[in-house]
């Protein structure tokens, strides 16, 4: 912990990481390390555990209404002129059981069989399976090997009378990448000039690093109604267990999820709407120190792999994820994933599950305590000198 | 309160109702009374209260596994051997969000377009929208209008080949009616002879009055794989706000029911998950104190009623709705229910909201303290004299 981040960012022990994160950590053994799973190490913020047992002691705990709790939308609202300078309304925010349901919403409402949709990849793995479920074509264009970077020629070379939507996610799951503003308006004049939507996953808006800043393309001249914006506090307020998150779109896409949303859920856990709603209205200090911290645990762990000639690692420029290329020294990367949890006890994401440009990838978190971020870069730079005696494991 | 209420049962004040009771109370000025929305006006049971802040206090926020937390599904599984008296297993549970959540499962995995639902009337409105909006014909089957009990010689006749599912609501919202082992065995008759499903909604399991026991029809011979249960803890332990229930069908069911799930929400909020088990788990003592009021305020508001000559108001035999047939007073109930409203001041249901047989009815929810009843009733005796020398207002 750097002098920051004591006294807000609180780690758990090893023994607390088993019991707390049940699908972490699920079938690891003691020795087991996590860098799998996209969930922080830490408590959440305090400001949210006292919103939670407030609602709990001032009997806050029957039905919202179904477009959501007024004080969630109203800090939804407030946050985006803050912090993504965009004036939104009621209107266009939709409260979600997490991001996975936006997703859901967004290709459920925006798709049809027919359409094409252009997804840059690598990207979170359920975005390219729920927007191809709704009969849609889902065709890939790689981000660039080299930095992870939009590739804007190539998804203007594929882009036709089909094409619906493009999707992006901003800042990268799983590589890292934090698009810049220049980028973004190379995006928006496709989608301006086509008439075509941009899906922005935004999760990990908060954790951008080196200086860098968060641009959210709903803010670019045009983009307001042409984007659907899904953001979540599951990933870097720690409250994946609590399923919340948030669609904020056009008032005709967000009527139409509402209608969907009334028969399915009606709405997410009304004391998860009361957090999330601290989270943004209170936390800031706390994000700040998380950030810093997240910020020199990937100089650790990015640093120490590229010290190996085999790997290659580009520092990550936002998230909690590095995206090693370790294709040098694995076949595959699915093996590579399930040799290391084996053979040495730590268990990554493996990069093919993130669609083209991601195999030959694994995907580590590096949300977690220096203590545990050491002992997994003992382990790793172990395991990847045995492969470099052992090329193509 | 009762002698055996005191203390376990606390209700709310007409204040904190309010500002509790967001869409209950939703529009209604300080002389509102509303018993409309099935909402509890009580705290939750000190058990589920202390689950949740220990959620909070012990780090418990992160992900379950998505089929539902081993703790939650347990406890379930134990209920439903000591309560239905049936043997299921982990691979028949699926937590969902709320029973909402259930029925609109049950409806996408057991009814295609075609298809026919036969649906004992008035039931719960969801239930009719969702099974329709599959493709699937809905075909009404009212119940018996003297006693609201299940007319089978009419559910037989409107067998057909293409009959997939029969759909109840047992004990039933809104008329209260708390089917006798002898006419579920006589439905079942019907379920295995034709090898049809049976939907089961038993949310208000619990509130039986006058002696009577709840059957689940799944707990009948053959029935264990024909019946698709959904149950929750919104209603009768006050938990609307956090969106908890669970459907208990065959282990092929479950199986379409977790593909689905795993794609929109991948599992209700860890921490509501939590406060299921405390409610299943630890307060059997305040549910028994939450029935003996709920038999009280029943008898109360029924038979004040049913002073009137102009209305009948079968005793509700479980749940906590009174289904008066006010069709001698009023044209049309919807117009009835916004009159009372308007001008007493007492929120109810139109029971045209049902579905066949609801019309010329209202619901009265008398979850409540006897201050709100003896307040509601002082006016809906004004109201109903009022209507008397105004007939078909």
């Amino acid at each position: 912990m750097g002098p920051a981040e004591r006294g807000l960012i609180v780690g758990a022990s090893r023994n607390q990481l088993r019991t707390r994160h049940l699908l972490k950590y699920r079938g690891l053994d003691d020795e087991g390390i996590s860098l799998g799973l996209a969930e922080i190490d830490f408590d959440i913020p305090e400001p949210v555990k006292r919103a939670i047992i407030n609602a709990v002691l001032n009997g806050e705990y029957y039905y919202s209404p179904a477009e959501g709790l007024p004080d969630l939308i109203q800090v939804v609202v407030d946050r985006w002129k803050r912090f993504n300078n965009v004036d939104i309304k009621a209107e266009n925010v939709l409260p979600t059981v997490g991001a996975m349901n936006g997703i859901w919403f967004a290709s459920e409402v925006c798709l049809n069989p027919g359409d094409e949709v252009l997804i840059v990849t690598p990207i979170y793995g359920p975005i390219l399976d729920h927007m191809a479920s709704t009969g849609a074509k889902v065709i890939a264009c790689p981000a660039r090997s080299e930095d992870y970077h939009i590739d804007l020629e190539k998804i203007e070379g594929k882009i036709s009378e089909r094409t619906k939507m493009i999707a992006i996610c901003n800042p990268n799951n799983p590589t890292g990448a934090v698009y810049t503003r220049s980028e973004l308006e190379g995006l928006a004049d496709i989608a301006r000039r086509r008439k075509i939507y941009v899906f922005s996953d935004e999760l990990y808006d908060t954790l951008t690093y080196d200086g860098r800043t968060h641009v959210s393309i709903a803010s670019l001249p045009g983009m307001e109604d042409l984007t659907i914006t899904v953001n979540g506090f599951t990933k870097t307020y720690g409250l994946s267990g609590l399923r919340i998150g948030y669609v904020v779109a056009s008032r005709e896409i967000i009527a139409k999820m509402r209608a969907l949303n009334s028969k399915i859920i009606i709405h997410p856990d009304v004391i998860a709407q009361k957090a999330a709603a601290a989270a943004y209205n209170e936390c800031d200090e706390w994000m700040e120190a998380l950030k810093n911290h997240c910020e020199r645990m990937r100089n650790m762990l990015c640093d120490t792999l590229n010290k190996f000639k085999s790997i290659s690692c580009p520092r990550s420029e936002g998230t909690f994820f590095a995206f090693p290329n370790v294709s040098k020294l694995f076949k595959n990367d699915v093996e590579a994933s399930s040799w290391l949890e084996k053979k040495y006890k730590v268990r990554t994401s493996a990069g093919s599950m993130y669609g083209e440009g991601g195999e030959g990838h694994l995907r580590l978190n590096f949300a977690t305590t220096e203590e545990i971020i050491q002992e997994a870069l003992r382990r790793l730079s172990e395991a990847i000198s045995e492969a470099e005696r052992n090329p193509r494991l």
